[in-house]
């Protein structure tokens, strides 16, 4: 059991990291000062598991607690702030961090929430909040619609993964195999998405608006 | 007690639903796929309940053990995603299903406050919170500013029917009763500002400002 | 012991009072209706010390069981909607509100957290949480990039003014000494910046991207 845990743990810091590195270059791409850019490293590392703890009574949530959390995040900040060197070369390294933040945390989530005794369904939908919550308040925090929930496979991607760890632990299969299984399917499904293009179907509207696809965003809602 | 109960729960799966549709229709006319349709449905179905249930402490909040809510918004997503037919025909249903999830959310909300031994100012908030959180978080997702505080009566009218169930547990009359009149008056506010243009006072600008009314989310605020 | 608890429950309420005021400026800016602007006076107000409250354990949050808040940020609400003039007059004093509820915040923030027994990093951190959540979702709720992310020297200022009072703590001075300085450091951070242009730095960018600073908003992230 400590041994889980201590797994959970690494991948929760590894995640954290790499997230919070999407973050950072999306803060430095609005032009943040480096205290934004650390509150974005932070928030995107950690939004995600600092909900799922409110959601399932883990309060203070361990994010705040354990200073590890914070200092993954910093650093990840720093790094970003003196090593950025331009916005487009870093497109592509950016979409792999952000699928291995999403797996990790997918996986590390769902985990978390079996061990606080949620249900199955419950314990799969917390692993993928926990995956996607960082990337959406990121994005929300910068007046946009989140990227996980326009991108190819994204916010599935993380159910996927998260869906894996709960099956596992329902068949009673070692935890370190299916982690890595479900954070394999997840990365995958992600890495399938970016490369080669595979995507969920989208509501087929009238011709007219079929036409101006780019122009979506102009377009009043409700 | 086990009829309140099972009312304040159908009530709460209904406004679930009406409340997922209006997601799911925003969600498509912002192009989302699939998976990003049923996210912005259980959004706007459940974030005001889950906020509510965090605010009072009930954690796990329902929506997320319950399986029900999370089938009801599936639901209403799938439905919208397979009989979605124009964006111009929905404007005036969407509206309605809107007022009658806020309706049914501000009364259903209330109780469940009231139950947790809130005072009664803060229950009646929070079936306000209840009702207007989907909806916000809804278009914070979509990065607009939320309908639920522009819309003329909206948040007022929620804040009204929560109030009349308030009223009602203090005047210790039946349930069924304060929770339908408080619904009723909830969405005859919502109705007669939608048909008749009921709306609240704004505050007036100068002449200048005065003269470009539609231009006003082009002013920089602050 | 109680002197200090109704010394940080008189600072919170004016914080809470500032901070209304320019939610409802801001609201006002936005032409949302009386409703509207009570919504974000209250958003701004307590939408911080709400997030602390929900993060420390502390629920239901104070700011929803005790009247106070509520009444201060109506009053907050109802002051600037009769009284607004002109949105240009009021950008200078809303600045000064704004540094004045951010100090007061990140210091009651602060010492909330240590009395909940939080170890002095995440106290720190959670002050100035308390100082820039309100602000910060008053602009997500406009559809705006925060300018708590912006502002030079706005969160960075409230962490000081939160570690002051935890270092305070740390030394055991008294905390009305510990809390005016606090206060008093994070004010002057933020005044230095808003009339001497104090700032952080930012991430050079290339030349190109530097002959367009001001059309940053324009460019796609990520």
């Amino acid at each position: 059991m400590i041994a889980v845990e201590t797994f959970v743990h690494i991948l929760d810091l590894v995640g954290t990291f790499v997230f919070a590195i999407s973050g950072a270059v999306a803060a430095v791409n609005r032009r943040l000062d480096i205290f934004g850019i650390l509150v974005l490293s932070f928030v995107a590392g950690n939004f995600g598991g600092i909900t799922r703890d409110l959601l399932i009574g883990a309060v203070p949530p361990a994010a705040l607690i354990d200073g590890r959390y914070l200092m993954v995040s910093v650093l990840a900040g720093l790094i970003t702030f003196f090593w950025y060197a331009g916005v487009d070369k870093l497109r592509s390294p950016v979409l792999l961090f952000d699928a291995a933040g999403l797996s990790l945390f997918a996986v590390s989530g769902a985990q978390k929430a079996i061990d606080f005794g949620l249900n199955p369904l419950t314990a799969a939908l917390l692993g993928m909040l926990t995956g996607i919550g960082g990337g959406m308040m990121r994005d929300v925090l910068l007046a946009e619609i989140p990227q996980v929930l326009r991108s190819d496979l994204y916010a599935v991607a993380a159910l996927a993964g998260g869906s894996i760890v709960v099956l596992g632990d329902m068949l009673r299969l070692p935890y370190s195999f299916t982690a890595l299984s479900g954070a394999a399917l997840c990365f995958g499904l992600r890495f399938m998405a970016i490369r080669h293009g595979w995507h969920l179907p989208v509501v087929r509207l009238s011709a007219q608006q079929r036409a101006e696809p780019d122009s979506s965003d102009d377009q009043g809602s409700l």
